[in-house]
């Protein structure tokens, strides 16, 4: 029996490497539903290709511009209540790759569905982490985290007695601007921000990267899929990014995730589970690789993981804000309308100023978040 | 309840560690029986403080004198019966520590009697692996590895479907002469080839570590503990010994054990195991070690791998072979009898001139094993 697949933001950069991955095994995966935002082009080749029953596109004159183009046998769902439907019950695993907290909802309806979610968004988790993890509980849902450190986290925990663990390790590239100056960050360009030194990722993602606050969410995120404290999640600057994070046992005995930087490493690994599958990937060779190298990170310059700390110290719906703060910082950034470094500012002063609702809602959450971005617009 | 723990080898280096790792968990363990080879003044000790009922000593004449200095209230057995015999049936661990074919029949012994074994002694897998497997199937016995790569070995694959595993990376650190030439290893002293730059540990498994027949055993014992053939066993030289070991799964996902060069973590664990339990052992900063190395093995000076995949391919009593030839030929380097590449001829001369047996029986083994130590006499 094949498994059925509902992929959410299909024409992204990880939408794309799952579909590599499903190609490696036409046998195993079928495509249920694909999403869109906008990119129709490459969705109207991926219906050709995958044939599913019904799609998603969430800009709406897009989406009818789709509608029009189709011959009738694939629906075609309009905006994001569209991309909601094409969630199903029939469906083995709902595959969810799109930026941003526009993954809640759909993260929220899957859950409730008691399905696995390949989970390959960080906002949905570091807003909502705590309604997410209790629904999950109640409809013994399951979540495979596709980020390639929680990936590795995922792997190196699942025998291990929770109890047992000491910390975890998320490892970190440092990005392209490991080792500078706050100074030098002041006059770093988009371009400069985009080059990823080894993960081939989307722009926003990107340059959380070059920020760190893609580790800050990360370590929002790990502490609610793992229910680990924020004392008990540090970070180090690896470089290579060959060990993909770690976790230490209170034994001092540490395991460790390691392969090559291809996001299709997790992927393969999220729609198997809980086998493995024979992938293209390439297989590492450490002797090739070297070495590989350990900083601490500097967080006086990078300001984000001690934000992201703080946030989770808090807790309450103080993460909602920086996610949305950074959403919008780093939109900003892209459109060259702020410096690099005034994303950390535009972060600290909304955070700086919220007063965080605890045990949030849903609706709690959504408002903030709209809140935060009408606050910066 | 505590764990009842039967520690063959307690004077020697890995014995007087696994005494530590009790010492910090007087709770949870004690002490059956001990037993020592010819050193009575610390077994003296030991028993005046872990208050065993039995202990054994190997030395006929050392082990009479020990009978007279003590009170009576401890039983004193004697010779390699005597260290047999002091496996109880009433004990939770049998922990064998000792070093060489004299571990074979208290293995045999422990696994008849569907014993936890944690087993720091390579030369019982190495030579009759078949026969303990076998017998640990019928009798349901357990082995947890003490050796730093099993166990790591064992803790990276745990619940992984066996089929699943690609390949099994041993790491080595190298020993004191990585990067030396043939021509260089001529003229090493016994005192250079004793100083590992890594592990404290007994002056055989130092002197293995040095021409790489440690690393060369672990390939056989390996293949014998995880059921993977010689074909899917690598090496490669991680000269910080901080990865102990690795598994390479299907999809190209590697699990790897990391931690500090001490042998009581491994110890701790194979105590504890399936639980962990807090030690003291020093936590693993990679941002202090800063940095770790991979290398290919030089395979052409450091013969000893080449003659241990082998004889894990020949199968029957090959390994046998190249164990006792070994450690003739360590014995040999220690008295400065002969020198450190000689070790190598020797292995190679006998494995040459043997015609094996195969699916020998215990008796096999006991008998080759002397012969061939006659042989070199």
């Amino acid at each position: 029996m094949k498994k059925k697949v509902v992929l959410l933001g299909s024409t992204g950069s990880i939408g794309k490497q799952v579909l590599d991955v499903i190609d490696w095994n036409r046998d195993k995966y079928e495509i249920m539903g694909l999403s869109a935002n906008t990119n129709i082009e490459l969705l109207r080749q991926q219906i050709h290709k995958y044939r599913p029953e019904k799609v998603a596109v969430v800009d709406e004159s897009k989406g009818r511009k789709l509608k029009r183009l189709l011959d009738g046998k694939t629906e075609v769902l309009i905006g994001n209540e569209g991309m909601e439907d094409i969630i199903d019950e029939r469906a083995d695993i709902i595959f969810i790759s799109v930026v941003g907290i526009t993954a809640l909802k759909p993260v929220i309806k899957s859950i409730k569905l008691g399905k696995r979610i390949a989970l390959a968004n960080k906002e949905a988790i570091v807003t909502a982490g705590g309604i997410i993890k209790k629904l999950q509980r109640e409809h013994n849902g399951e979540i495979i985290p596709v980020d390639s450190e929680h990936c590795a986290i995922f792997q190196c925990i699942r025998q291990e007695k929770q109890g047992n663990v000491e910390r975890l390790i998320l490892t970190a590239s440092g990005g392209p601007f490991f080792g500078k100056t706050t100074k030098e960050l002041m006059t770093v360009s988009v371009e400069e921000a985009l080059k990823h030194p080894n993960w081939s990722m989307g722009k926003k993602i990107t340059i959380d990267s070059a920020t760190l606050m893609n580790k800050g969410l990360e370590i929002i995120e790990a502490s609610w899929l793992f229910g680990v404290p924020w004392n008990k999640i540090d970070v180090v600057i690896h470089p290579q990014s060959i060990i993909h994070s770690m976790v230490e046992y209170i034994d001092k005995s540490i395991i460790a995730q390691l392969g090559v930087s291809d996001m299709r490493l997790p992927i393969s690994f999220a729609l198997g589970y809980p086998d493995r599958k024979i992938n293209r990937v390439k297989r590492l060779d450490l002797v090739e690789v070297g070495k590989l190298e350990f900083f601490k990170p500097d967080r006086t310059t990078f300001k984000a993981l001690d934000y992201a700390y703080k946030a989770l110290q808090i807790g309450g719906t103080m993460p909602t804000v920086l996610n949305a703060a950074n959403e919008v910082a780093v939109d900003l950034f892209l459109k060259r309308k702020i410096k690099f470094t005034e994303i950390y500012e535009i972060i600290e002063g909304q955070m700086k100023r919220h007063v965080p609702v605890f045990n949030p809602s849903i609706e709690d959450i959504i408002n903030i978040d709209r809140q935060i971005r009408n606050n910066l617009l």
